[in-house]
């Protein structure tokens, strides 16, 4: 008694009549099987004109994986994303990475979808696609590199693990429901044999930025909100200006897409759980319960850095993180912010492994990340309770429009 | 403008009128402080007969975590063990673990709280403490250990490493929301500073049992429904007979109490998605798709260890997991499972770490857990894409039914 169905039947051809649809992208015979359902309302369209997962109202849960590349042969790898953009467009719409039964009747072939997501919702899976500085290296990429895509530099107190830094290609999968978000990776992961290779991988829970107006700022594992002034989903015009790539900033393939920076914050839980309130609040420079810049009311209000508490010194400290990380200090630089917490079990040293898996999208990063980063990193006083473990950052191809489309198509072209 | 509210202040009278009440735990003072709200439906009762996160329908995420006692002093212990029964019954009741703004009006003190589950519900949280077998051999304990409290017996192919296994008080925390799984450790670790320290910890998700009547049977990371046969909340006869620690089985302390263990087991997932769906199924002894056992039709249909396959052979292989881990082969020995899976990054060999962390509580772990696995370690096919790596056997008292009670009381009495 073998076994054939999609991975969850009620959806499927509400997923696949989503945006451009999973049809035209992943080829449609299997979408036939399937009776019409209803439509579901948490579907992420996979196409359109930039990548979803970005500005996506960011989902509860994160798995972020970086690969290498591990074949020389470029038709293998580009045969990789294609059969990756034809899972993807199928998982997304909440359907099996392909057949999960026997393939083309022959029973003995592995399952083309490893099953642990079946009969789950789809939960608003997105997957994100971006290609790292040392892709670039090979496969005759040369003269697409972006000039803005090299790896960051190093910053006052980096205490990076190279083990767990860069790659080739990264994935993003965010979903509402972990178990989806995992299966995506992991099916990737599965059909990517023999031409990627795990570099390193991250669970994170608890998403600590809002990307859409109404969204509520969560809060990180300092116990605050923080990313209250995060670029949102709305503002098509900040968009434009700070996270889209526009036609000419560099090569045309990279057009409507962003480059995303990842950087893994271990935080120091412990140490911080043993300063005092006013202390946190002075680092922070925001009020603990309602998230409200210091001497505002509410967590909107714009701080003011011209006033002066009794003892006469700023209210917000030349050294707090509002401060420091605040457009204004920062020539007007902008992103968009989407990290997760993380807890990684412990450290060996009776602490939890424990805080911030920052992800950061932007037009630019030498105007918005790298700057903003070298003022946080010399002058931040909440360094005192971070270690920057990790870092990465990948250019984000735009959004697939056609159907032939597959990631890294205008790459490769 | 320092700040003082309660953790979510909607809901909590609502968690303090459920059970027992948290107010008779925790002291009241501070449950004066809000309006009495709507009742919510996601608040577990702290206090009962038998502790909570053991027949509560499995929530969906996990946070587990070891300590190690590293004081001396039985009263510091002692203390110690009020306190968090003080906190707990707070967080469990959708509160905070204590004051989150300035302690007693001193905006100097740490705050009695991390914040992060601010404005979180209470999201089924329920806080299960156990002891380890390692703790009765301090604090004059010796006598009130149970016989069968002891180190799991090494089995066929462990591959244990010391350092993620044991512990002398184990946690488990589960809730609907990763964040207040987190956020519940983390501050019992914090309140147990000096007095412990984390030896071990582990998150999951996408609860692998289910241990209540009508609750799906979710899928582990092979993609398969494991554990349909698992004792249920609603199987009382059962329960008494399998799973709570009955009068004369032991020492006082531990009656309607329950022996926790625990085992991570790494799963080599991409050697699994090689394997081939005959294979796979052969190797579980069920159908994929439906989860029901070979040659049956239905998850819930016993399986018919007698019937023969077309070439002669038994349908459900004698080296089968469903075969081995039943209980008519093993004496009738049950046990309730309510494992989770973990992804806990990659191994730096190109894999996903991933798999199941198994848990699983019983009256007695001699005539349960231990001979099941012996069977299993010895025969079970499955065992070639498995690898033990941790161990953790707990002694978990019985709720408590006092005000004035508090985790360990009858123990330390």
């Amino acid at each position: 008694m073998p076994w054939k169905m999609s991975r969850r039947r009620a959806i499927t051809l509400a997923g696949a009549g989503v945006g451009l649809g999973a049809a035209g992208l992943a080829g449609g015979a299997a979408l036939t099987r399937d009776p019409a359902p209803e439509p579901v309302s948490d579907v992420v369209p996979f196409a359109g004109p930039n990548q979803a997962g970005i500005v996506t109202p960011a989902q509860d849960r994160l798995h972020f994986v970086a690969f290498d590349v591990i074949t020389k042969d470029r038709d293998k790898l580009v045969q990789m994303l294609r059969d990756w953009t034809a899972a993807a467009a199928r998982m997304t719409a909440g359907r099996d990475a392909g057949e999960i039964g026997a393939v083309n009747g022959e029973p003995e072939a592995p399952p083309d979808d490893t099953g642990e997501a079946l009969g789950l919702p789809p939960s608003s899976l997105t997957i994100t696609i971006g290609f790292g500085p040392s892709l670039f290296q090979r496969f005759g990429l040369a003269s697409q590199r972006p000039a803005v895509l090299e790896p960051l530099p190093r910053f006052t107190g980096d205490t990076l693990d190279a083990a767990i830094s860069g790659g080739d290609i990264a994935i993003q999968a965010c979903a509402n429901d972990p178990q989806v978000a995992v299966h995506a990776v992991r099916n990737l992961a599965r059909i990517g044999m023999g031409t990627v290779s795990v570099r390193w991988s991250q669970l994170g829970f608890g998403r600590t930025s809002s990307t859409a107006v109404g969204q509520a700022t969560p809060r990180n594992l300092f116990g605050f909100k923080d990313g209250t002034r995060n670029l949102k989903a709305e503002q098509t015009d900040l968009l434009r200006e700070h996270l889209w790539v526009q036609p000419g900033d560099g090569p045309d393939w990279m057009t409507g897409g962003s480059y995303l920076v990842t950087r893994k914050i271990r935080m120091l839980i412990e140490t911080w759980d043993r300063s005092s309130l006013t202390e946190q609040e002075g680092i922070v420079g925001r009020y603990k319960g309602s998230g409200a810049p210091l001497g505002a009311d509410a967590e909107f209000d714009e701080p003011d850095f011209t006033s002066v508490g009794a003892d006469g010194q700023p209210l917000l400290a030349t050294t707090s993180h509002v401060r420091l990380a605040h457009p204004d200090t920062n020539q007007g630089a902008r992103m968009l912010r989407r990290g997760y917490n993380f807890v990684d079990g412990s450290d060996g040293l009776g602490r939890l492994n424990a805080g911030l898996f920052f992800i950061a999208y932007q037009r630019d990063p030498a105007k918005a990340f790298i700057p903003v980063q070298r003022s946080l990193a010399a002058n931040d006083e909440m360094n005192e309770y971070v270690r920057h473990v990790s870092s990465g950052i990948f250019a984000c191809p735009p959004g697939l429009t056609a159907p032939d489309d597959y990631w890294g198509r205008a790459l490769f072209a």
